[in-house]
């Protein structure tokens, strides 16, 4: 039997290619439109938050001492001198005895160190405020800079900006950040036999959709795409247009022809394109073993395998890190993973990594990772499946019972 | 102590909102422009798929009976008559003894039922192919129809279009389909105490954070949003901009006012913006209690707290389920949920639900959930942690070890 390929292990693959290549810069956008970027830099606080010491309760500002030993059965007493309203500038004192309104959100009185709820207190009928819980200094408070001080870390490089990050860096102010360059990558599909989705389906011909699954795929991450025409088989055709590809884009992702049979081009035309060329020809996976990465003109390469099973997963497994970690995005941080007890024994064979498609089913408190049985290339199993289960190359298989974490798709 | 609310489970909550609602409708789009979408009704495939049986490898389409027992030491002979190109409708029949070549996903010859991966062959001296490896009938393909049947259902309604079913459905040729509408909801935040976080903040103000990020967790549901400005607390203001949201969108979101104080407008513009109006104010939960839930002109209005942490929470507990459901969609597709070991004991009240924000630390084979301490509503909560655990409402607590699900931001 011949050995066509000099398979590497995935996560060698990546560190191959991801350590040689450039990061994709940096630039300014404004907070209010950056769900989704990618922070360039830490941004810190350059203020102190909360601004002013905060009731979290409506009620009464007091100090604290003043309510101590109070209850249902033992009530103190105090004298209301005041309220503040919300977003003004106001300032009340308080001597011993004497307590201000406040609402949710709002200031407390000047010599004031706890709000009371309103909700455990009464007015006696005399007027004064009968109170029959004693509250400790700062409850029912938010203190003066308790969110960030000067200088505080609000969001650390690599993270994408998410309704939290942006409400945070909103509450500090900040309008404008630095995020990285979105990359554009340049998508190809390629095979004599393709149509596209929406020609003609004639005998002999399959209807592509690798293009727009890799589009899709591709956008989730953040990133923009450029669709190129479907490709022949025909390596100057092929050629010209990943020439093109290459000047107009960042990177590559090609599918099909990524094998070494005298129709699958993509190696070649990849070697024609420039250098290094290719630096990986094989992986140690299945399914995806024919995958080809390299760098040309310091822009990652990519071959997936025509197969759209196969190459759904080397995008994920491989595509995807070495994209992200061009954005200085960590691939663990977009990989969603639920821990499932597995249905049923799967093998594996030792030396090479098992990619297993598996449907989640949750009962009660249990989660259950049942395997996709048919063959792993048909494109019906993606949607019946939630998604896949990694079975290392040392193992030779998992088993009925074991713990296992999914990826989701 | 006064009972302000008359407080009701959350999942009770949504059930009476839910049931009195009609749906978005449905409309029709391009496959190609549905990612995100949910589908109004079943796909079904109209084709057999694949519509020919397919090879797997690369190599020779065969009559699996002529290889039995072929072996390294035994090889079989085959005589190659021929091979069928990619993408051509090309017939070559086979008679016993006889091979044509085959590349992967491409037609096998008429009469051969398996296909021998070139792997596994050499070419002898004479010109035969020499067999080293026995096939069993079927091997190496994909039978026609083994994706689809005519009738098969691809994708069932409800389901958001990911790039799996998108594939799926280019792949069948289902190009337009029948998504639900897209709500667009309009959101509102409102208070004295605060400025838009682009202008000035002066002594007593606040920045307004929750009308960007309630707007950010809407459109992660895919749906539209239209912003209104912020909104003193004028009741006859915020009437008549509600009643203009009511006229123009499908639903409101309004953020603070949702308590029982003076202060809190949001209950009285509800009750005066169409029947049958307020139908929940109070949720058994912490933090959100003062959440107001009703229904005008067929169309919910959402009261949540003005705290940012307790708005997020009602948001993605409440407001995003009944929003979900009127797209028709289960709000439990659209959380990410992971299993983790407790790392710290976490008390609570029994008769309320209480959401508490952990961070989710992964140590080798083992995800932790460390509480995140400090007051769950500072607004630095949000990012320092990932997502937060429900402890429900009959429960006093949970405890150091436990295994937990943690649902993530």
């Amino acid at each position: 039997m011949t050995e066509f390929f000099n398979v590497v292990m995935p996560d060698r693959a990546i560190e191959i290619i991801s350590q040689r290549l450039p990061g994709s810069g940096s630039e300014k956008t404004t907070v209010k439109d950056s769900i989704g970027r990618v922070l360039a830099k830490a941004v810190c606080s350059t203020e102190t938050l909360p601004a002013f010491t905060r009731s979290t309760m409506d009620g009464y500002s007091v100090r604290a001492r003043d309510t101590f030993g109070a209850s249902y059965t033992s009530p103190a007493y105090l004298e209301l001198v005041g309220e503040i309203l919300m977003g003004q500038d106001q300032h009340i004192s308080i001597s011993p005895g004497e307590a201000v309104g406040c609402f949710t959100g709002g200031m407390l009185a000047d010599g004031a160190d706890a709000v009371l709820m309103i909700e455990n207190t009464s007015i006696s009928k005399t007027g004064l405020i009968e109170v029959f819980r004693q509250v400790a200094p700062g409850e029912n408070t938010i203190q003066r800079g308790e969110d960030y001080l000067p200088g505080a870390v609000i969001a650390e490089a690599g993270k994408i900006i998410d309704s939290n990050i942006l409400g945070s860096l909103l509450s500090a102010g900040v309008l404008d950040i630095d995020v990285t360059k979105r990359l554009n990558v340049a998508v190809f599909s390629s095979g004599d036999e393709l149509v596209a989705p929406d020609q003609l389906l004639t005998a002999g011909k399959v209807r592509d959709i690798n293009l727009y699954m890799i589009k899709t795929m591709v956008e989730e991450l953040g990133m923009d795409t450029t669709l190129f025409p479907l490709l022949p088989d025909d390596f100057e055709i092929q050629l010209a247009e990943a020439t093109k590809a290459l000047s107009e884009c960042d990177a590559i992702v090609f599918s099909a022809g990524s094998s070494v049979s005298g129709r699958d081009l993509t190696a070649k035309v990849f070697e024609s394109l420039g250098s290094p060329g290719i630096l990986v020809h094989g992986l140690s996976i299945k399914p995806g073993k024919p995958t080809i990465l390299g760098i040309c003109n310091e822009k990652p390469v990519i071959g997936l395998p025509g197969n759209p099973v196969s190459a759904v997963t080397v995008f994920k497994e491989v595509a995807r890190p070495i994209l992200l970690h061009m954005m200085g995005v960590s691939d663990k941080s977009v990989r969603t993973v639920s821990r499932c007890q597995l249905a049923s024994d799967v093998s594996s064979s030792s030396g090479r990594t098992d990619y297993v498609r598996v449907k989640v089913v949750i009962q009660g408190n249990q989660s259950t990772a049942i395997p996709v049985y048919g063959k792993s290339n048909l494109i019906s199993t993606m949607v019946k499946s939630d998604g896949y289960v990694v079975i290392p190359s040392e193992s030779d298989g998992i088993y009925q019972g074991d713990l296992v974490d999914v990826l989701l798709d």
